[in-house]
């Protein structure tokens, strides 16, 4: 079979783009013998060009200027790895506008403004690829819109982020507070130096929008997500919550009802530590599927790094110039906004069992004041655990888990009990989510 | 968009030919909503007119006349779900010469006759999918084939009979035998009456035999897997590889080291209790693959079942209608077999550790004996395991783990073992299988 030339643009040369340009040129041979294209690198743009990279490019075909790329007819495909909403979203649209397919691995721009960018591929009769937007080198987007097409997605449950699952996992293993650990992260290179978009959990949350809108076929916004990230967690509640049958993780979830209807969110959550999610740590990434006909499928692999991101914007430029990448894009039909925000279930109506850690003065008549504020919630309380020990102040911690009841009502509860005199301090509350059991 | 009308038909109305006909029945606008296609099923042929399953066809579509189906030139794509190697052979060349293109399950007729087929198909133009005839529901073929399309693999290790992983797993839960386990399997549901092509390895050969033949780019024959199966294994050796910190796997193995040399396997395999593949029990499934890009990435889910398995023959039903199969399937170009023969290393090549369990009479010179045998084929003790019970002939049992030697070394000295006076029955040997970790 005759070799196809396929002639790929590259913008933005970092870490991601250092490892694409380094399969691309080592493996040209390999690539070509196995799917029979003949990939070439025939441009690169990056403001810097000075600073040393991990792969030695051609000579000539690195530039700063973004025109070189746009203006040469050959290239048929744009990968932006730029990163970030400004200048990216701009790039992506020169990209279509120039006729060339684009690749990327920005899931903040897919996810603030996925739904301009699919709608200008469209009109320019372009693809828009993204395997490399969620969850790094496991073929994820691929698996949800082929591999399990023909199954009605009921519920994501994901650990994408893994600065966060590394913090996480160390605050567990090595009972480190949340600082000391994000200290670690950063000195091995799992953290930025400004670590808000992953702690915060906002970048989980552009994960979970591309991930619900694939999976449940709907324009998703990031207003759909409730997020909190894991900045506030204490080994005191890792801790207490590993006695008690839970290792804590930040999961994506993405959750629909028979109803039909939408709960999408990020924030620190208590899972059974006999589940295969509890089991994924450090820095790895997992992505747990329910889908109507496969049950459960479970997805686990490295979500970050050089050549893991790579081998995703590599093999969606493999699928973009096999044509396969466009017939996908064109059949993303994603129900509009206008069908979709009416389905979308606010965090108050979320159904939830919750782990509350209070601070209570030992004092007669605590437990019967606690006891009352949760019975006037209607909170019904699953299990209760209290050691001998004493905390600051003269206070002890006292954890209660909840039966599954509604946000709303733990949220007043939870003013509640800050309000009693014999409550020192602001109740922590965390989400416990029982993921359904696929069971033999 | 407007919607795609894709008529199909359905050869082998048996279990999961039901879970393809419900999917398709039940879940058509959905699948039009999501994909722009109309999927109808046109003609289900099978030998039973008159069976019950759990699923009503309309009327006049269920025929045992095979040339109904294939004389219906609106159907598009054929479904062979007869499985074994017979007629199934004669039913996908029929289909591909109608002009048809095929999906299928049955993994023993394109490990047997895959080469051929795939030739039949490309001199018409058709393609064969077939991401149901490994575990599953699990998207593991085009995880392979489109997500992890840039890597070289260097690995696959897998877990893809759930009748073996659910008998190994009660073995180990229960400390029951094997032949208990299996009967419970087949109460179940889990094994057939006749299990012989589970429980022999056979089935996982066949699975092997295709995934290694794509993620290696290879023809590859069934002849150039060792199989070994689970019949022989007995719960003595469940337990002492417990104590010693192994789970025993029958793990489906295909190897490529730096020379392209391929090592291909199915054998009851010793895994490091701590690996996600060891925690993987009862009858799921489970791939865990290494690439040069990825690193290692695992996925885990329902191997077997009506639905599941519908679930992948419906992706690929879908898959194919779009056109990408064909995409794939022309460009799936693997090595032919004059020069794989070469690349196929013998199992008496193989280099691994072993578990060598003796029954020693207990008397003084035992351990010098068995070490002397042991040295004189040049084979490093790792660890030894002998409790002070007795066994039976007041003989105990004496376990041995090597370091990494040659296949043909541990058989010599598993024959001077047996040979020896001291000893009093034939040892028992499992390999143990060092999955390579992908640390942070």
């Amino acid at each position: 079979m005759q070799e196809k030339i396929v002639k790929i643009g590259l913008v933005g040369f970092g870490t991601v783009g250092s490892g694409v340009a380094k399969i691309i040129l080592e493996d040209a041979d390999r690539l070509a013998d196995k799917t029979g294209l003949r990939l070439q690198l025939a441009c690169v743009v990056d403001s810097d060009l000075k600073r040393e990279r991990p792969v030695q490019l051609p000579q000539g075909i690195l530039t700063n200027d973004l025109n070189k790329l746009l203006s040469d007819k050959s290239i048929q495909i744009g990968i932006e790895l730029v990163g970030g909403t400004g200048i990216a979203k701009e790039i992506q649209l020169k990209l279509l506008a120039a006729g060339k397919d684009v690749v990327t691995a920005n899931k903040a721009l897919l996810a603030k403004h996925g739904i301009e960018l699919y709608a200008a591929a469209e009109k320019a009769d372009r693809c828009i690829a993204f395997e490399a937007s969620c969850a790094g080198g496991i073929p994820i987007i691929s698996g949800i819109r082929t591999g399990l097409a023909a199954n009605d997605i009921s519920a994501i449950y994901g650990i994408v982020n893994g600065t966060c699952n590394y913090i996480l996992s160390k605050m567990t293993s090595n009972a480190e507070e949340f600082a000391e650990a994000l200290a670690q992260a950063q000195q091995r290179g799992y953290a930025e130096a400004d670590p808000i978009i992953d702690i915060s959990g906002g970048d989980s949350a552009h994960k979970l929008a591309i991930l619900a809108s694939i999976a449940f076929g709907c324009q998703i916004s990031l207003d759909d997500i409730y997020v909190e990230g894991i900045q506030h967690v204490s080994k005191t509640d890792v801790q207490f919550g590993g006695e008690m049958g839970y290792m804590l993780k930040l999961l994506a979830i993405a959750e629909k009802n028979q109803q039909g209807r939408i709960s999408l969110r990020v924030h620190p959550s208590f899972v059974n530590s006999e589940n295969r999610l509890a089991q994924v740590d450090g820095s790895f990434n997992a992505i747990s599927i329910f889908g109507h006909a496969v049950g459960n499928v479970l997805f686990i692999g490295r979500g970050a790094g050089m050549l893991p991101t790579a081998s995703a914007v590599v093999a969606d430029v493999i699928d973009v110039a096999l044509g396969n990448s466009a017939t996908i894009f064109n059949h993303l039909r994603l129900k509009p906004r206008n069908e979709v925000v009416g389905l979308i279930d606010k965090i108050d109506n979320l159904v939830s069992r919750f782990y509350i850690r209070l601070m209570a003065k030992d004092q007669p008549g605590v437990f019967a004041q606690v006891g009352k504020v949760l019975a006037d919630n209607a909170i019904s309380i699953s299990g209760v655990l209290q050691h001998e020990a004493h905390g600051p102040d003269d206070s002890v911690p006292v954890v209660i888990t909840t039966h599954p009841n509604r946000q709303a009502n733990i949220t007043a509860a939870l003013k509640g009990l800050a309000d009693l005199n014999t409550v020192s301090a602001a109740p922590v509350c965390i989400r416990i989510v029982d993921i359904p059991e696929d069971n033999e």
